[in-house]
C-alpha cells in the first residue's frame, strides 16, 4: 500500500542552474510515479516541488519550523519538526531514493546521514556544491556501492527506475513489542 | 496548494472499543477531504489508517523507526525519523487538527506538545485513557480554549468542518531569513 | 566513575513559591552529592540552579537553543540542542531521579517522558500545577510505581537518599553492536 | 560561571593511532582546564574520555541511548537522547571548540553541523578519515575560518589556548521572550 517516495536535498540558497536542475529532477520524479520529500524552503526545496507538483506528482515537505503554513507553495502535505537543522536526519532518511542538488553544509549533513541510514543516493553532479565533489565516491566503508554521479539531468530518469526496481516497496507492519 | 491533514494520537496497544473508534474516526478525516497523519504503528494508528485509506482518504505515518518498510500497511507515504518516542513532538503538531484517542505516557506527551504548539484538539472521549481525563480540560494558561470532547465519534464530521473552516490552509513560504 | 544526577522539571516562569521550592531542592541536591540537570532557562530552572551551585554543586543544562552562552547564570555546564521544545525529551532522562516543580505544558511532556523511560520521579505538589495534580498518581499501565508525592520540599533529602541507594550507579559501556 | 568545554567528534571504531590521538587530545583538554564532550561510546570517544578524566579533567556524554548506564566507564556526567545517530547535531555544537579524529560518515555530519551552528573546528589531521580529508578546508561559503589543521596533537595546547582566550566563556540568560 506504501507508494515509492523519493527525497531531493539542496540548499534554500541556489543559482540558476541549481534551480533548474532540481525542477527538471523534481518532475522526473513525478514520472517514475514516485512522492517528492523536500525540507519545504526555497531554493533547490522550492524548485523541485514546483518541477514535481506540475507534473501531477506530490509532494510532502519535512520542515524545520513548527507552524504548518511555514512550507513553500508547491507542497501539498507538509510535517513540521520544530527540530530546525537537526530536521536533516529525517530529510535525509524519507525517500527511497535520495537525490542530492549543488549542496552547503546542511546537505552534507544530509548526506552522510543517507549514507548512515542506508538510503540508494544519486548526485546531480552538474549542480556543483557537495554533489559534484562526492559524486562517484564513498563516504565510509560501511557500505560497498558509490553515491552514483549522474551528471545529466536528463539521463536521472532510467537511473531512477532502475533504482526502484532492485528495491521493491514493501511494508513490515511493527508490532508491539518492535517499540523504540 | 497545501491541503488539509489531520492528526491522531493514540497507543499502539489498543482495546476493541478504542480500534473502533479510530476506524471510524479516520474514515470521517477521509470523508471531510483531509489527509490523516499517525505515527505508523499498529493499535490506534493501524486502525485509523485502515478507516481513512478504505474511504479513499491518504495516510501519512510519521515512525519512531528508520527503516522506510517499518510501517503499518494502510499507510501511503511514510517519514522514518529514527528518533525513538521523540518523534512524538512531530506527529503531536503534524496536523491542523490533532485528534485523541485512549491514550497512554505516549499520547499524553503528544497533547502536551500540541497544546504548546497551539493545534486545536479534539479529544474522543468514549475511547477511555487520556482522551478521556482531558477532554473539555486546559493543559495551562497559555490558551484560551478547551481540548474539544467528542463523546461520539458520530459527532465527529461536523466538530472537524467546523475546525477546519475556521482556519484557512494557507501557505507563507519561508524565505532565506526565515533560517532556524 | 558515572557520578549520580537529578534533573529538574519545571516553567521559565515561576511564581514565588516555586521559585523557593525549586532553590531548596536545587540545594538539596547539592547535598545529596548529586549533579543538578536543568533545562537552563530562568524561573524554576534558574531558581533550582542557583540552590545547586550555591550549595558547591555542579550544574549541566540542556537548552532548547543553539549558542553556548543562552544559558542561565548559575550553570557550569552547556548541552544546547537547538531542539525548540522536543529538547524535553532529554531533560525528561537526563538525571537518575526526576524532580517536578510546578508546571506548564512543557512540564508535563517532560514528565510523560520520564514515565516512558522509567525514571523515578518525585513531584514537590507544594509547588502546584502538574506536580501538584499527578502527585501519588500513575501515568499508565506500564509501571508498578507512582509518582512520589513529596508535599514538604524539606522531607526531599531522605526521599533522594533512599531513592540513589536502590539504584546504584554504574556503567555499561557500549560496544559497536550497541550502535543504535 | 559558565566554564570552558571542548567536544571531541570521531568513530566507535578506531584503530590505535585514532586511539591514541584521541587520548592525548582528552589529555590536553583536561590540561587547559576544559571540560571534553563526547557521544559516549568507545572508540575515540572512550579513549579521549580516558586522556582527559586521568588528567583529571570532566568528562560528559551525550548518548544516542536512553538509559544512564549506557556509557563508557570514564565519564563523569551522562546526557542520554535516545535520538540514535541525531543525537549528532547535538554532540556537534556542544563545545567552545570541536576536535575531529579520524572519522566515518557519523564523524562527518558532525563536522557539518559544527559548521552550520559556528563552532571553532579543529582537525586532528594525522588520524586520517574525514578530519585528514577536510583539515584546512571551508565547507561552504556561510564563513569566513577553515577548519584548523592541527597534524601533530603535541602541537594542540597552544591552538586551544588561542581559540579560547578569542572566544571569551560567558553567559547571556534567556528570558521569557526567548522561548523556542
Amino acid at each position: 500500500m506504501r507508494r515509492p517516495q523519493i527525497g531531493i536535498m539542496g540548499s534554500s540558497e541556489a543559482n540558476e542552474i541549481q534551480r533548474s536542475v532540481a525542477e527538471r529532477a523534481g518532475r522526473c520524479v513525478a514520472q517514475v510515479g514516485a512522492a517528492l520529500v523536500t525540507g519545504g524552503r526555497d531554493g533547490v526545496m522550492q524548485a523541485a516541488a514546483k518541477g514535481c507538483a506540475e507534473a501531477g506528482g506530490i509532494v510532502i515537505a519535512v520542515t524545520p519550523f513548527t507552524p504548518m503554513e511555514q512550507v513553500n507553495e508547491y507542497t501539498h502535505y507538509v510535517i513540521p519538526t520544530g527540530l530546525g537543522w537537526a530536521r536533516n536526519v529525517i530529510t535525509a532518511i524519507s525517500g527511497d531514493i535520495i537525490l542530492v542538488v549543488g549542496g552547503a553544509a546542511g546537505t552534507l549533513s544530509e548526506i552522510a546521514y543517507a549514507w548512515m541510514y542506508d538510503r540508494p543516493i544519486v548526485a546531480l553532479s552538474e549542480s556543483g556544491g557537495w554533489a559534484k565533489k562526492l559524486a562517484g565516491e564513498r563516504i565510509d566503508h560501511r557500505r560497498e556501492d558509490c553515491i552514483v554521479d549522474c551528471d545529466d539531468v536528463n539521463a536521472l530518469e532510467p537511473i531512477l527506475r532502475k533504482l526502484l526496481a532492485e528495491r521493491p516497496i514493501k511494508t513490515i507492519p511493527p508490532v508491539g513489542r518492535d517499540a523504540p
